[in-house]
């Protein structure tokens, strides 16, 4: 037991540093990489891929796990608790082959290239033979883990454990039905139709300083924590001390790097939580889904810093750093919660943006279920967008290529984002019930409360919990559109006047 | 054979993947890391460093490297090369044991922090037991290898194969001589004694601009190369394509950032021509002595970067970014080649450079043969200081302390610095020889021809010729001081009416 105990967490350990390793190849390749060193870089990243894989899948781990898994009445409460997720996740690796996952890693970084120029060249036909393979493959990672029912649930399960087609439909068609309703409603009003779109723009300098500044306001400071440039945000972490968020400044409206920073600033508060001590450079040390992470970044990029409450404190220092004054308090509120049916998920307002969600999401279990071609996706997407947003991409940049997760295999994902948007409605009704001084502490600026509330609810668990139990934990339920419906009719209706 | 040279190839080629995210982990440590990251990134370059010694010294690679040594006159010429080259670097690994590989990491993994603390507060005392530790485990690691001759000849062929203590002793007297000499004769010159201090102060962003437009013109695009800060700069390379190098923009005379960018560029260019094609990610494709990479970089910085003809061309561009225009032509080229002996090795002119580095020279082989103790080291220095350079450090952070290779257990390489200095000398010489039009190719900003020179006498060759064997091939003659010499008196007693 005890040379088993030791093997299972120098392993453990190992495969941290590994994982903390691909961590930099990969930000390193959204930030600074030169172009050429692109194809090096797949080789680099495949590698320590496979070493971390032939580690996992290795018969003397596995039967190390095994030995403590037929002993686990005389583990402690935390080696018990390592070795149940240990055994799940290792399980799960086994069915993998090893030269599957080299593939699939190089398949990827190429892919991701080719995704590049093909945004530069606003060409979908550079990217879709990357993406066919890429289906393909994923189809094949399905045939080995074969979980039950249609084969996406084989591929959500990757980044919402437990999940399944059946549940999302549920929820994500009452969302899709409420969200048309509502943005048709929002349409209608006097408000919508008066409201003028308002160009602000800021130099980078000046955006740069304004999300420096939100940045330290939530605790994440230069000693552990920096901003860096990639054209698509993203949070990724070298260690445990060390967590790096990107945000873009290239667009003049400041609104998309400031947001975004929040959003990313949620992931690395929620990052650098991740159990320590006893759990350190174990398998718990985690978060149990990326919902659960989402929903941290959406908790402070939506309820926290689209609030008037946080613009009470934050306008001035905005006002004083940009120069901008053309708008007092109450309409710049109006203008940073403004719905604006758009092209671009990323840069979406909080009403629509679970459409962009939806939209993919029918799309992935089409593809998957072979109802779909990937010919046939830039005009199905169109279609789709009219449908649910009434707009319809002029370009595939602004449409089918707009995002990058595909490019990097990972089909699956895109609803991770509806269900942290989800799950964070249910953590800010849950907070606002629980801490009823939550909007003055905002209005000054002090996030302490909140952040801790986080911490001791949602962060401290790691991956001892399943999201769902977290969420159950914390708020009283599981996965609810209905809460999020509540919460957006309340907050809309009102800056609408409906 | 078949199944022996498959094996030796796909071994190199992980080890040369390996080597690349080596340089990347070091690369963000010395550039965006977070100050806190640090014990983690330290345990990810050792994972990375004990993966890489465990391939090499694996006793399976030694017997495919058998099979092909005792089949040599059955290999074609490229594989022989390879196979002549790899027996001897991985018999020279295996001599070393692993424990003593980390005894000497951790040694100087401590001794670096020590090294910084003494600087902090000013301490030889912090340092010396750590330096007395480090020069105890090189001579127990000369003691494995055991080349001929005094054990300091063992530490330097890591660094410069086959150069030894007896060479260098006879090119360094003669050098230090006759740079004694010039330095008296140039400090009794009217120019020397009224050539005035002159401040130049440039803000980072201009400095940054002139650095940029100097990398472009020495053909480092940014698809393949880039720059960024660092404390102390360096060049590294994460892949064929994809180079890096650093420079530090902190001070604010123009000087520093640009000459050191014009060198570390040199260093690129040199790692971005490694053998290709049929070489490319085996042992030959690196360069076979850091002497020869320091010739590139102190070609670029001296023979080009600090002549009259590139200032002919480059000044209007200085001016018109810097928008400095105190000085005329003349009085610039005699500022960027002012000597001026001071105590920095780092800040050296052209002239004293090399006393700085034949100074630990000296002071290596002495406590390699026990002829000088750790405790003696500061009053050693500044007495040399004194004698070769006539000023003497009032604190031990501006001479025993000032560089950090001993603390990383680099003893043996300051010469290097020299060595390649004097071989840019003789690089120099030959291509005036050969291209008379070399200046005025300068003087349009043309460095076509030069580095295509560099390319086909030096570059080309990776590790398939040692150091010795290109210098000749390329300049006629080995490390010869007396062509440096004479270049430098040419040189400055020109510039300073002699």
């Amino acid at each position: 037991m005890k040379e088993s105990l030791d093997f299972i967490y120098k392993e453990q350990k190992e495969l941290s540093t590994f994982s903390r390793i691909a961590a930099l190849l990969g930000w390193d390749q959204m930030t600074y990489m030169p172009k050429m060193g692109a194809l090096e870089r797949s080789e680099q990243s495949a590698l320590i891929s496979k070493l971390a894989h032939e580690k996992v899948i290795s018969d003397e781990f596995w039967n190390h796990i095994q030995i403590l898994s037929n002993n686990k009445d005389n583990l402690s409460e935390k080696d018990k608790a390592v070795i149940v997720r240990l055994e799940k996740d290792v399980e799960k690796s086994r069915k993998i082959p090893s030269d599957f996952v080299e593939k699939m890693s190089k398949t990827t970084t190429l892919a991701y290239q080719a995704w590049e120029e093909a945004r530069g060249k606003n060409s979908f036909k550079i990217f879709s033979p990357h993406l066919e393979k890429i289906v393909e493959l994923e189809k094949e990672y399905c045939g080995y883990i074969n979980l039950p029912g249609p084969q996406y649930n084989t591929l959500l399960d990757d980044y919402e454990e437990g999940m399944t087609v059946d549940i999302l439909k549920k929820e994500f068609s009452y969302l899709k039905t409420n969200l048309v309703e509502m943005l048709e409603k929002i349409k209608s009003s006097h408000i919508y139709k008066t409201q003028k779109k308002i160009d602000i723009k800021i130099n980078q300098e000046n955006q740069k300083k304004l999300c420096q500044i939100v940045f330290e306001k939530m605790f994440l400071t230069n000693d552990k924590a920096r901003i860096d440039i990639s054209t698509h945000p993203f949070t990724t972490s070298m260690g445990s001390d060390d967590v790096r968020i990107t945000t873009n400044y290239g667009r003049e409206n400041p609104l998309f790097s400031f947001f975004s920073t929040v959003h990313e600033a949620g992931h690395a508060l929620y990052e650098l939580e991740m159990p320590r001590n006893e759990f350190k450079d174990t398998v718990i040390s985690d978060s149990p889904s990326l919902g659960l992470h989402e929903s941290q970044s959406r908790f402070w990029e939506n309820m926290v810093a689209r609030s008037i409450s946080f613009w009470k404190h934050f306008y001035p220092i905005f006002q004083e750093v940009s120069g901008f004054r053309e708008l007092d308090l109450d309409k710049w509120c109006k203008l940073v919660n403004q719905v604006k049916p758009s092209l671009i998920r990323v840069e979406a307002d909080e009403l629509t943006y679970c459409l962009h969600v939806i939209l993919r999401f029918e799309l992935e279990v089409d593809l998957m279920d072979d109802k779909l071609q990937i010919s046939e996706l830039p005009e199905i997407w169109n279609e789709k967008m009219d449908e649910m947003l009434g707009v319809v991409p002029q370009k595939d940049v602004e449409g089918v290529l707009q995002d990058m997760h595909w490019s990097g295999g990972s089909i699956g994902y895109f609803p991770t984002y509806a269900i942290g948007t989800i799950y964070s409605s249910q953590i800010y009704k849950k907070i606002s019930e629980i801490n009823t001084n939550m909007q003055s502490e905002i209005e000054q600026g002090k996030f302490e409360n909140v952040l801790n509330w986080l911490r001791e609810n949602i962060h401290k668990y790691g991956r001892i919990l399943s999201a769902d139990e977290i969420i159950k934990k914390a708020c009283g339920e599981g996965l609810n559109s209905k809460v999020f419906v509540n919460y957006l009719k309340d907050k809309y209706y009102n800056l609408y006047d409906i």
